[in-house]
């Protein structure tokens, strides 16, 4: 994808601040961190959402997300992965945020609107969504 | 871990809305959802955090999360694991919530304190963190 500006930074079109990078995936700096040590971790395969990429270009994102976690030695951290612009995705090639959260203030905001249980909707959803899987 | 009410589930102990299993990966929707679909994935390794599960035991985790966000449907949705009490997490059982986004009042709130970019401040912390990769 010639315009997008992720895989302009793996090819080093653009420059960045490397963390890692393999065969399949490549790891840097958020340059508007949410806190220090916040990490992108994107597969080098180009697509827009985690239903775009191939299992085999996703397999690896998790550890080198954790590579990192440990090297910000962050005892309280999010990993996050926005799909659309409505979940906050802003960049259209998938990536990982890693996000240390030392205090209220820095880091991820998180607000949780959680439905009360209700076991008869969960269980015609259940049965709908299982016999797509 | 005897008391960890993940593992329990993992063994059929407490029942659940199972939507998938294999040898490493157990999934099933959340019972007091943020929106209609979400569900949990989680590694049948116990470990509280991210960086306490073993890099084989994580690999398989995306791609089920992959599969559970097709089977919603859901064009918008965000993948999130949050590691220690201030950055939301509530069950010590490294956990992915796939969470679809319908619109603005369901599914995850984020608010994003991003700082201004710094690239001073950001190259003293890259050679830091670089050392400990």
């Amino acid at each position: 994808m010639a315009a997008c500006i992720f895989c302009k930074i793996i090819k080093g079109e653009i420059p960045s601040f490397k963390l890692f990078e393999s065969e399949k995936v490549f790891a840097f700096l958020d340059i508007q961190p949410l806190s220090q040590g916040h990490a992108l971790v994107i597969p080098k395969f180009h697509g827009e959402k985690l239903v775009d990429i191939p299992d085999e270009q996703l397999a690896e994102c998790l550890p080198v997300a954790k590579k990192i976690a440990k090297a910000t030695g962050a005892e309280n951290y999010n990993i996050l992965q926005n799909n659309g612009r409505l979940a906050h995705q802003l960049v259209d090639h998938v990536h990982f945020h890693v996000i240390p959260k030392p205090n209220q203030q820095e880091g991820l905001g998180i607000t949780w609107p959680a439905e009360e249980t209700n076991m008869d909707k969960l269980k015609e959803y259940f049965n709908q969504v299982k016999a797509k899987m």
